[in-house]
């Protein structure tokens, strides 16, 4: 996270401080566990872009306000991947172990909503009415995402098609990654969003999680910083393996099935490698990149042209680097 | 609840329709399954009772603001209770299966944010901006007291004295159940709260918090409707067993706590009854009663003080009359 946005997050949550309870000095350092750990703070420095776009100038009022709406984004993101590691029993976040494994789901989960809270109060500070009903949107159509994510998983559900894997992504990713940064960012210029944000949004937030998935198979674990094939051990639907059993021999896709249903732990390490191979050779994984490559074009294109009417064509000119920076990226 | 708040939560909510996907329709089945179990309603009737007493009729614009209140009120209680079932992997909730045992903890779980966020939503229908830093507060410390109760079971932790367990329940309980409610009230007819509606509200919280752990230990179970016994089996710190562990005889101390370690599932049934009778014998219960009754004594005698300046007594009385009778229930 930027300093000045990490700043504001202190100043928000509560300090622990020795005079308070030790239970409540554990509570606060929980809140600050998440945000502390460095993500990549993408969504806050595309609202941020964005609001420059829409010529709010750093320093002035209307970018104190930005400022508090990148926390609100940064915020819902940690009590999110707080509540999203209990829900699928990660093991590591940003490099340490998740929140939950060090603590115990019960006070976890009670951060991620302590820190939901909080997220609302940051959103007061920027007082800013029109951003309220974005936020909710966002939240809504997260959890949207997030339930049919989780609810493919939990019924075993692999019929499924491309666009069934499309639809969840766009609700799950793209609306709090692309459409409602870049939405925020004009709103706190005083600018009515454009409405091909919409659209542009989340061509470009699928483009990124697809990217994400494939590099989730074959990208360099260094640089990804993520445990590689962990989707698939989470048993993530993703187009990858959507598109593979779509032609997959029967005894691949029995093998796969049989490991799927399995729990994490006792999955066959050699099963696993096994299937690695069958979706590169399948052409899987090069198809979805491809998909991805498509969803990056067109949204770069609707983005391109919607960026025409902001008054600052640098900043746009910086978001167009960012979001096709991050569509092609190893990390 | 209410009809006129059922109504509105479920013009709120979205509506499950067979035009949608299936995997959405069960979510938004989800978000009204808690909702429509039929709490009792107690905070949303305080807070309607306390907008009366300021002088809000029934009808009125500022009464449809109220009515929005209580409605973000029972949706907080819907939400906090879904998650409070994961935390303590309850069984039932209000007769019926707790919701994370009929979905799983993955779908609750993220069913519980989603209704947290349409909390918001209903709070920015009520229109009215004084509530949003009653609604933070009530949330921070309703979180902080969860965070002191899960703490202590998670760290095994009985080294505790009455005084931890008032503070306990006076953030886990009273802010939301009493405090909140009586100062949205005021505020909703356009009265700044009385400062006496803080003392008086978190000694009636905890008084009715004390008589509900009596009641779970002793109450008739046809008309209390939760298990006899159950704050036992789930290790809950009460102040019957603080109070009773400040004096237990070695033996009885060394069986209760050796019971305190064990998973729910493996606890002793005989060994619980003996720790039943031990803990009427001593007084502990009768001890506990007698703290609720004080509470509840100084609680009435302050909020009679604060309500003298209500421009609508009658509705003070109704007050006064249902704070009473929650400090003396049965069930």
């Amino acid at each position: 996270m930027r300093p000045d946005l990490a700043a504001l997050v202190r100043h928000l949550l509560p300090a622990p401080d020795p005079a308070q309870r030790p239970e409540l000095q554990l509570l606060y350092r929980m809140l600050l566990d998440y945000p502390e750990r460095g993500g990549k703070g993408i969504r806050s420095e595309l609202l941020l872009l964005s609001a420059q776009a829409y010529g709010v100038q750093p320093g002035s009022a209307a970018w104190n306000r930005a400022l508090w709406l990148a926390v609100t984004l940064e915020l819902f993101q940690n009590w999110v991947l707080i509540h999203d590691d209990i829900a699928d029993d990660s093991e590591e976040r940003r490099g340490q172990p998740a929140l939950h494994r060090t603590y115990g789901v019960p006070l976890a989960l009670n951060a991620g909503d302590a820190l939901h809270a909080y997220m609302w109060e940051a959103l007061l500070n920027a007082d800013l009415p029109a951003a309220y009903p974005e936020i909710l949107n966002m939240i809504h159509r997260t959890a949207e995402g997030q339930h049919l994510d989780l609810a493919w998983m939990e019924h075993r559900e692999w019929n499924l098609t491309p666009a069934d894997y499309l639809e969840m992504v766009q609700l799950k990713t793209a609306y709090y990654t692309v459409v409602v940064p870049l939405r925020l960012g004009a709103l706190a210029g005083g600018y009515a969003p454009p409405s091909e944000f919409g659209a542009a949004g989340t061509a470009l937030g699928a483009a990124f999680q697809i990217r994400d998935d494939v590099l989730n198979l074959i990208g360099d674990a260094q640089l990804y910083g993520k445990e590689i094939g962990g989707d698939l051990l989470e048993g993530k639907r993703t187009l990858i393996l959507l598109r593979w059993l779509e032609d997959a021999p029967a005894d691949q896709r029995a093998i796969f099935l049989a490991q799927m249903n399995l729990p994490r732990s006792e999955k066959n390490t050699a099963a696993m490698t096994d299937l690695l191979g069958w979706l590169k050779e399948s052409g899987a994984v090069a198809y979805a990149q491809q998909v991805a490559d498509e969803h990056a074009g067109r949204g770069l294109a609707l983005l391109t042209r919607a960026l025409e009417g902001a008054p600052e064509q640098q900043a746009g000119a910086q978001i167009l680097a960012l979001v096709s920076g991050l569509a092609r990226r190893e990390a």
